[in-house]
């Protein structure tokens, strides 16, 4: 059984072995967007989709088939290890009673989240220390968001947010950047990146001051730069954000 | 001119698309390890590896000879984005007086980076929030991987570490584990990936407690669990290492 990455979803950014693992599957199984990404697949392929958002369910169907003998792909879109399926994956077996699960042989393949994708196109942002937040309250307490939000902001380190917005979250992303706006200059750089490594990709670089939440939706990722983060302009008019690699021998601490 | 990540190492973890720029390249820039394993290259290629670690000399190398018309590839192993070239060449960029360098048509290829594959070999460690920090103070005061360290530790994000250790900064991983053994329990799992995706791969989960310096080394990546991170027993022998994807309602907040 493999739980694999696709990478942002262009081909030629998925890693080869996640391509030999999804051609030798006997059964796919993923959320529904995810697996037509993967395809296409041979006659004979079982494809296990569906849209339910529940990843301990589809976890569980995976161990319950590779148990049976079936050689199994679980199917997350980016890096599987980043905010997607092998965490449930393994999760589900911590969990597992069926003392088969515990004998499948299990592989996770790493992919480029959609996070490195951004960064590259925007320049070099997650060039110096950084670190990677969900804003999503579905499986954590907001408090305990709020309370990453602000230690990061004093470590000056810059922010990727992934989930940082959804129909049914729609005020969380404007309380952590008002948050934010505490901490850091309404210059500091700021890209969001829609679709990224998708046909529809869309790539902004604009300010903590400048983006509103309504640029946002559930399949942007934002990032957010640190105290040292800067924007220069690019021949095609639009601009490359990078982090340098130094840090000021004595510099002001954020707070 | 491309700025390409390689990924790890093994040719089944790079991007087709980085494969693509490199075989099409006229002049190969970089690290000559790195180089030698984006190799092997046709007659013709011309490849201009040195042993520098001066980032910023290759970068420009890169741009002088971008602007004389050639095909350039800076090769980088990983993620160029993550502690690697894409920032040096960005501020090469940023502080270039010849006009020529602007008018070079750049892209940012992105690869999956060493913790990435670390994390995947050892399960799901990053599966929530995380931070990426560079022990290294060659270009950072020491104060502030400190700072840094400690707010990361009262977040309870999980840590992954790059440039733990070297010849040349022997005491600082030793220093930075006593500082987090004041945040979280002797039994936080730790990860210890070296060579992460290259043929003398080693992947050892161990913990906070029994973690030594002398087990880490410049090839290595460490990932320290945050509060929730679970080991649990793998059929190999091993641990399954994860960190779950939610966060209790009223946790105790670590401090």
């Amino acid at each position: 059984m493999a739980v694999i990455g696709l990478g942002p979803g262009a081909p030629e950014l998925m890693a080869p072995a996640v391509r030999a693992e999804l051609d030798q599957a006997q059964d796919i199984v993923g959320y529904t967007t995810y697996v037509r990404m993967a395809g296409p697949f041979r006659a004979g392929q079982r494809i296990l989709d569906s849209d339910n958002r529940c990843e301990m369910e589809r976890a569980r169907l995976a161990f319950e088939l590779a148990a049976q003998g079936r050689r199994v792909v679980v199917v997350s879109s980016g890096d599987p290890g980043i905010f997607a399926m092998a965490a449930a994956v393994v999760e589900a077996l911590d969990q597992a009673e069926d003392l088969r699960w515990h004998q499948v042989d299990l592989a996770i393949l790493p992919g480029i989240s959609a996070a490195q994708v951004a960064a590259a196109r925007a320049g070099a942002p997650l060039g110096h220390d950084f670190c990677v937040l969900s804003l999503s309250d579905n499986l954590k307490p907001w408090s305990q968001i709020e309370r990453r939000l602000a230690l990061a902001a004093q470590a000056d380190l810059v922010i990727a947010l992934y989930n940082p917005s959804s129909k049914a979250r729609p005020w969380q992303l404007g309380q952590a950047l008002e948050l934010l706006r505490r901490h850091r200059d309404p210059s500091t750089p700021v890209i969001l990146g829609r679709d990224v490594g998708r046909p529809a990709e869309q790539v902004l670089a604009t300010t903590l001051g400048e983006i509103r939440p309504e640029q946002v939706d559930m399949r942007t990722v934002v990032i957010i730069g640190s105290s040292l983060t800067r924007q220069i302009p690019r021949r095609d008019g639009g601009a490359w954000v990078y982090t340098p690699r130094w840090y000021p021998q004595s510099s002001a601490q954020t707070s």
